[in-house]
């Protein structure tokens, strides 16, 4: 084992330390399972008839052991029951619920798990897995027509990628021109691995002037609505997608406090707007949360607002 | 209880629903505890002489109200022991330990969490609460002593708002030029209440047009050099500075991965370049993990590496 530490290492191209001699510490009788992302291996045995199992710290590392072992601890798939998560966006849990329930008794057992990120809805079926597939299949359908385009995936998909596997289907570009987000949207979009298919870039304008300078936010606009409101997003979204040459722009224009709330506009007040050739679309909501909250609901709901407006104009 | 929920909803400017009944549901004998943050109440009370506490599921929920409670749960503060995290970056976990090392006698007990974010050193203290904390500051200066400016801050500490504490105090402005973390490094910065003070944007430059049409990359450098090269960063940092009109000008260029990587210029290899009046500083790294470890430590990398050039010009 200690080898294999050492070998890594120098793969690594770093120096082996007195420090790494930890690493090749076995209990005896137990199992050593590789770990391919770090150092410390896992080890699996028995000790007084109960199955151990030994992990390293990292997520990573204990991902990469756990993988290799998770057949031999789980029963086997027969036995499993089948769920699916149908990811949802625009809708309360209580909405989606109250929608829901003239369906409950085709579709139980149902979980609902709201987040940041929307609600998502578990469904569950079990018995043979040809059959268990068939019955996910058709509670998934089920949920679809009644609740639309508020469905915006399944399971591992995320906001970000559904809308970039979008734009890659109808070879659009996207910029974003982003305030109170300050970067988390195109954070999130370039998360998804070949997004620079798609995303060419963008302007994060948190200063007034950066609004004006480089997006063309008009002085007027600014003095007479301010930079949180429906004109700035809109020329925001309009002048990120000019200045960088895309098909679609995104903005984003809020407060995301603490501080810097007034009556009129209170902390957690967002507007966002996406441009297309011809249409500009300019949403507000009053978010609550912390400050990393509203930044994730705008961004999230900006990415959301791109994606129904993007096939609003394909079914159009 | 409901009657709380109800008027909850009213103030969110929501209307009731029979989905919400459940939120009045309380067991009986038990305490309710109010939750500030959502709907659903938490409870304390006792079964078969075991304590028993009912937390709401979504975190900031948890938070609330498990806050309320805590001194209840947790034993006197003079029965615990005082503990601190020495949080540092750019020194590998190995390093510090043999660094500290020949300390070790007066650091112990001392504990190691090495992630993303650098590695954090727990030292601790225990006894009356005066005494502990001298013991804790005599043993954080110890350990500032030898590890020098790779000790970034303590405990909440996060490189983000130090770094945005020395350019408050500096009284300097920041912008950022990404490419490979499409828009990350600017949204920490962000995620820092007031960090408004001092930044001012960025641009996100995906695309080479973007590097060339608003940063002033030149052509010839990305034929000769590519876009993930030391001259490439460079003139991002010194583009975006000036572009902006900022102080200190931050850039990253590099591949994210799963794909893109060639055998001179493999997945990981990024450079990341802090440029400030008359002197422009680059650095190469190689990071090893999956494309969100690859941006992640790439952010972190370029905010340690200003916190570290702005703080060198000051001691000129």
């Amino acid at each position: 084992v200690y080898d294999k530490v050492i070998r890594r290492l120098e793969e690594w191209g770093l120096s082996v330390k007195d420090a790494h001699r930890k690493y090749g510490f076995v209990i005896e009788g137990f199992e050593v399972i590789d770990n391919d992302a770090g150092l410390a291996p896992g080890m699996m045995g028995e000790v007084d008839g109960k199955k151990i199992l030994i992990l390293p710290g990292p997520p990573r590392e204990l991902e990469s052991v756990l993988d290799k072992v998770l057949d031999r601890i789980a029963g086997p798939v027969s036995e499993r029951s089948l769920t699916r998560r149908i990811k949802t966006f625009g809708l309360r849990e209580t909405e989606i619920y109250e929608l829901l329930n003239p369906l409950r008794d085709v579709l139980e057992p149902l979980g609902y798990y709201p987040s940041i990120y929307g609600v998502e809805i578990e469904i569950r079926a079990s018995g043979d897995p040809g059959e268990a597939e068939e019955e996910l299949h058709f509670k998934e359908e089920k949920i679809r027509e009644v609740l639309g385009d508020n469905v915006y995936g399944v399971d591992g998909d995320t906001l970000e990628a559904v809308l970039g596997r979008i734009l890659r289907e109808k070879k659009l570009t996207l910029a974003t021109a982003e305030s109170c987000t300050g970067g988390l949207v195109g954070n999130l979009i370039t998360d998804v691995p070949g997004s620079s298919d798609y995303y060419l870039g963008g302007v994060v304008a948190y200063h007034n002037d950066v609004k004006m300078k480089l997006l063309g936010v008009s002085e007027a606009t600014l003095r007479e609505f301010g930079a949180v409101s429906e004109p700035t997003a809109r020329q925001m979204a309009e002048g990120v997608r000019k200045l960088i040459g895309a098909d679609v722009g995104l903005s984003t224009t809020g407060i995301a406090g603490p501080t810097g709330g007034t009556p009129e506009k209170p902390v957690g007040l967002v507007y966002m707007a996406v441009a297309m050739e011809g249409k500009t679309r300019v949403i507000k909501r009053i978010f609550r949360g912390n400050r990393l909250e509203v930044k994730k609901q705008s961004a999230y709901t900006v990415i959301d607002l791109a994606r129904r407006e993007i096939l609003s104009v394909k079914n159009e």
